[in-house]
């Protein structure tokens, strides 16, 4: 009863884990993509978790399974609710939620959403179900055969790592992300960082968090949950001080982005042994783990050209297989303690761990059997996912058109400019109201536009009239402009503002500087629309200058001077 | 005793859901907003947390409660402390906060600071703590009248969005919201979109992770927790499901923020049955939730001009109603068991739910309580809060000034410019000090100003040289001056910069561009000022461009030329 | 073994505070440095966590302490790993890593990344185990003495806050904070905001979240639990509430990042009584923390003139003396509670608090027994801090370069522009190939340079084609350039954006504007090359425009004309 409620917490824990990779994996892309990420890590969970309840759960937890490596799905959830184990189905599907999420980031940034959410359908439905069912349904080959991994080094990350890299392959690297060198003819990895690191970051800490949940949910008594905190905190912290070492040595300064991923590689790595090994094997599981991470990063991007954008392949894929491994060679057996003295449950003692590796005495049996784990649930994923992805391709298309990906997946597929600073795309928004005090005073303006002289009118006005300028500017046939972000400094009036007790000097106030270079529009017409918009009478009204311009040229075109602008203002001459 | 942890722990996850408002909410919103809405979501918890504790729990849990409609409040928190529940409080406390907080997000960008405080400060002393007790109190008429919400859809959720729809309704739009069509004389709503969706998204991932805490909390025994868990995660996966579908059928393109939004209205509506529906049920009610969110968020916008910027009243008014009701349709027998085996406690056998919905062979009574449960506290909540907000409205106004609104409340309220960007606005900081290498050379230059003719001077410099700069315009009496970002490129010197391994090149920098326009101060005096203060003999010292200005204009008073510069230019002359 | 998985849970929540810590930090300071903070915080936990394995954990549970100050490390994590208490490891490494951390933002902005990992190794490792043991080791001296921390204000806050003050202290301030007032001869301090609000915003909430955890971890029985949430729910709120309040009434407005301080320095004073004060006390002690956060916070930084960018000495080390002390003041006999009955548990009789404050009637015994702990930890931490501190910045040193300093720790300690805005620095990402139209035809421009004239010439484009653009530059022998990120408004052409069902108009296309100036590389020459990169034959190609430009100045050599232009134009001429 007592482990009921934790089991249940747990997995929601790793729901959690959701938005730690919805972080990482935004924070480590562009912020063109941000939203697009969003949406797919949020729907890959939704879609999951109908198609999981339809058929992925009943296929991983079936009693009628066929040969050790094939559940007939019942649909028991319906049929017998009322004797249906809700929580057991919650625990795993967060679980398949995770499988599935893992691969998002090694595809993002050039995939299509609608073929992201049909292959995430497909291997929560049954590419991850059947393997996964192999060591976790009781009567599943590999767990007949004694094959350890307690929380899925093997069974989650590596078969999403690997998805991942087959899908990352099939799909083609990003526009940019490869360029032939001219002299050596040898392709060049270029960086294309991510867009903030503190969003990475926080999700990487919220992954972090999660795997409590993730590696202990399973637990069947205290000592185990005890232990498997331990190795889950010593491990990511092994690794991300060797990832962090490595990178430090070899590029002369410690790498965040890859020093986050160490950390996330420790806490895969350890996964499969996580209630099987003690501190010394989590720690030594960890520092390989950070070590393999800076190395498989640089190998599937510069030596396999395989683009990456998250390091998902590395921390996932590699790790995963690693940790796997890593079982057969660390564990040792572990009796369950109180008070120092075993402990007897129902009359039987109790083991955290009862196996033991090469290290520990136990000889090559276990290892054996973690390489054929390994090897199976590896050419299962290969072999379906490569199926997948390509099927995919062939049919309605894997990959966003050039155009849309050079524009970002934000604007193409869900109609938005970036998901993360969509602020600063449209902040200028404002009363589009006519002015409360109009100003219908003649002015006379020194430059008299000819029609055939060029001009530069520049504007600089507070941003919440730019609204109000740009429908003057409709309204005497202006139709091009180019807007600037700017900060103004004036002599400072009014009341102060303080940060935390102190006065904030200088404020540079937030203004707008609106370009426009007209023709045959008169610089009169202009300067007073413009002045009629921005008259209040008080300070901050703004400013307009007056430059020469030599020339235009409109590229689409070749056309050059007034001709250049016949687009930009339809004047009134 | 086992379930007393998770009910505290589970309070701890509502608590959490506050910061999932705060990033929903400023997300959702501008960023010039984004510090207003996180203070008003931690203010309306810290008034709530001391006035819950002073009132609205004593009217809530009061034992002397009077035709089961309103609580005597008595001080036992105080009084008799150390017989005190603390633990029941914790628990009212976190959900009372949620319906206060659920407001703030729809009058959001426009309410006045302490306006808001004295509405939340009512609402969580006196409105919420009434109609709760109407449900959960055991002597509360609802409650005896067999009304079923088990977690709140209807006393929490549907107050807190009726009253945000009251609120908004009573405060009007944003400024510039709705604008009446010219030709057509319709009112037409304008889009005024949030300032980063991932931030937005985080904010709903945990609310998600928090509602297992919010739905679960109140669980009695594991199999009813665990059926708690699996409708909490059916019902908002369904719900994305159909607002993104539809959506995309309806506008061409899966609309992420009204997905978000969808998902939430799931969790809002499954919170009423959360305990007494089934795996199906749960689909459902999510997937007509979703469906609902965004028919309710163009109604509300489109038909209704109430301005929620985001989606609180479709969210937790409209699904609130909607999760109610569906109690009435979906709720079902279901007994808790134990392997297979219907569960006993001390001698009682132990029941999920035992009440019937119309779908579920229950016929229409419970439905017809829980239309009464909902037309009850919806009127109510419309009365009490249509008083609240309109005498707020007539003593101390409710509303920011017109300027406030545009300028944005975090700059008006809280003396900054914007919680979320705060450091674009003011990233010039450096050390005022001397420059290191002064140097006083005598410098010519050959266009000299003449005091009349206009000449602009752009200075391209190091971000942290700015303060030094201003300070010598100060010194030469130039006080106006223009600041922009940009990002300068040369031939690259120096150490590497690596990212991931991969060596980031064209390292464009950071640097600013300040332009001045002078008339009176010769243009030799500011070349050589600046000068003074970049030089440093460095690669990278800057460069200075001199241009011809054709004229200027000063929209305040009219005045061109030289006399419009006389406020950013004292000169020496 | 109940509270045995709330106690590895809790240690769990105490875990997910490292990243409140980092959000905090990096929120609360400049984003130049956002990547540094989070570095910061992810190492010292990975550190921490191996070299408290290693030393820290034995010294502090030593069961051979020796005098009552000091324990005997043991190995037996390694000699005795399957004897070893898991869970109370990971407990006791959670809470000595947030000691650790607490120290990173008020040295932030500055420290070198190696010294900071160096001190912050140490204090894991030997200065927090030592003072620790005292309180917590049962043979401590300030165990045997009656002192009551129960969750640390003293042992981890006060420590932390203190070692904070000194290493702020001994590195000074960051540069610009202060200067000196030419008038007056007073120092000033200015004010240096963080760069976002929201990020940090979400690590108050995070850390308040986690310090449920934090001060609950320990407790032993249900009532005691729930004691504990009440406390710390009731402290904050109130601290929050007075921070707010004093700041309002000082400055003119509610100032967000102390409320947001006043919150966490509530939870810092209900820290050591969380489990020994009722409501009341709760409440008087938070109203109290909040005062003296603004207090605090302005002495240190307006009178002691000690730069602390995030107020840390504050927080935890002035609200952990306050707390520690209050335990003397409001302690109160509580005993624990069944149904308004006292507890009984294996016979005894379970209280939640069997101590007495001054307030309620203990006298001042416990009051002093309270200073003597303050006084002792105080003593402790500045000796050893302020000799770790010296000795660091005696010998490798403990501070950045000024260079460093002023251009960001994110680019060089790390390598990256901003951890928090990267992608603002370096979006211009885009295909490096050759356009896909090439456009060879002859163009003619009107102006031709002369070699001697200056010309600035400002192309305006989508920024996906800055790369080509750049690499044409390079071909024309162009390598300085100015680009700026504006936005480009036309008439819109295609499909309409929607948000949330609403059109979205007045689309600003994000652009991207470059400014060269040239004198060698002819006019035509550039112009033509810009076409040919840029020319697609649709809409949006972009435009050129052409000024004359009147002089150049060059900083670094003084030269004017073309001469300036030299490293910036190489020419073919």
């Amino acid at each position: 009863m007592n482990f009921g409620i934790w089991f249940l917490l747990a997995a929601g824990m790793v729901f959690f884990m959701q938005s730690g990779f919805a972080m990482v994996e935004s924070g480590f892309t562009r912020s063109k993509n941000a939203a697009n990420i969003i949406m797919k890590n949020l729907m890959d969970f939704a879609f999951g978790a109908v198609v999981f309840v339809l058929l992925g759960y009943q296929i991983l937890t079936s009693s009628n399974y066929v040969g050790g490596v094939f559940g007939i799905p019942s649909f028991e959830i319906f049929t017998a609710f009322a004797e249906f184990d809700f929580a057991d189905f919650v625990f795993n599907l967060v679980f398949c939620a995770t499988a599935a999420t893992i691969i998002s980031g090694a595809v993002a940034e050039r995939t299509k959403f609608s073929s992201y959410m049909v292959y995430s359908v497909v291997i929560s439905a049954v590419i991850y179900p059947v393997s996964a069912g192999w060591l976790w349904n009781e009567a599943g080959w590999l767990a007949q055969l004694g094959f350890v991994d307690f929380a899925g080094s093997s069974a989650i990350h590596m078969l999403g790592g690997v998805a991942a890299f087959i899908g990352a392959s099939v799909l083609g690297p990003r526009i940019g992300k490869y360029q032939v060198d001219k002299k050596t003819g040898k392709k060049i990895s270029r960086a294309i960082p991510g867009h903030s690191l503190v969003v990475g970051a926080l999700g990487c800490f919220i992954l972090w968090f999660g795997w409590y949940g993730f590696n202990g949910a399973a637990a069947e008594n205290l000592p185990q949950l005890g232990s498997i905190f331990l190795t889950t905190t010593l491990a990511p912290a092994a690794a991300a001080i060797s990832a962090m070492t490595l990178t430090w040595l070899k590029n002369g300064h410690p790498d965040v982005s890859m020093t986050l991923n160490g950390a996330l590689g420790g806490l895969v790595g350890i996964t499969a042994g996580t209630s099987n090994v003690d501190a010394l094997g989590a720690l030594i599981i960890g520092f390989v783990a950070g070590i393999l991470i800076v190395v498989a990063v640089e190998l599937i991007d510069q030596v396999l050209h395989v683009d990456d954008p998250v390091g998902a392949v590395a921390v996932h894929g590699v790790c995963g297989i690693w940790g796997t491994l890593a079982v057969g060679l660390f564990a040792r057996e572990i009796p369950a303690l109180v008070d120092g003295v075993q402990m007897v449950e129902n009359g039987e003692l109790v083991w955290i761990s009862d196996v033991s590796g090469l290290f520990y005495g136990g000889g090559t049996e276990l290892l054996g059997v973690q390489i054929i784990g390994v090897l199976s649930i590896l050419a299962w994923t290969v072999i379906t996912t490569t199926i997948l992805f390509v099927v995919i391709k062939k049919t309605i298309g894997l990959r966003a058109s050039a155009e849309d990906e050079i524009r970002g997946l934000d604007a193409t597929e869900h109609g938005m400019e970036s998901g993360s600073y969509a602020d600063f795309l449209t902040v200028f928004d404002a009363p589009k109201t006519t002015p409360s005090v109009p100003m219908n005073k003649a002015v006379t303006v020194s430059n008299t536009s000819t029609g055939t002289k060029l001009t530069k009118v520049t504007i600089l006005a507070k941003r919440e009239k730019f609204l109000l300028l740009k429908e003057a500017f409709d309204q005497i046939g202006i139709t091009g402009i180019t807007v600037t972000n700017v900060l103004g400094y004036g002599v400072q009036r009014g009341h102060t503002h303080t940060y935390r007790g102190v006065p904030l000097e200088n404020p540079l106030l937030p203004k707008v500087q609106v370009d426009v270079v007209v023709s045959r529009v008169p610089v009169d017409t202009l300067v007073n629309a413009v002045k009629n918009v921005l008259y209040t009478g008080n300070i901050g009204d703004g400013k307009i200058f007056v430059y020469d311009v030599e020339n235009v040229v409109k590229v689409r075109t070749g056309e050059e001077g007034t001709a250049a602008l016949q687009d930009s203002e339809k004047g009134d001459s």
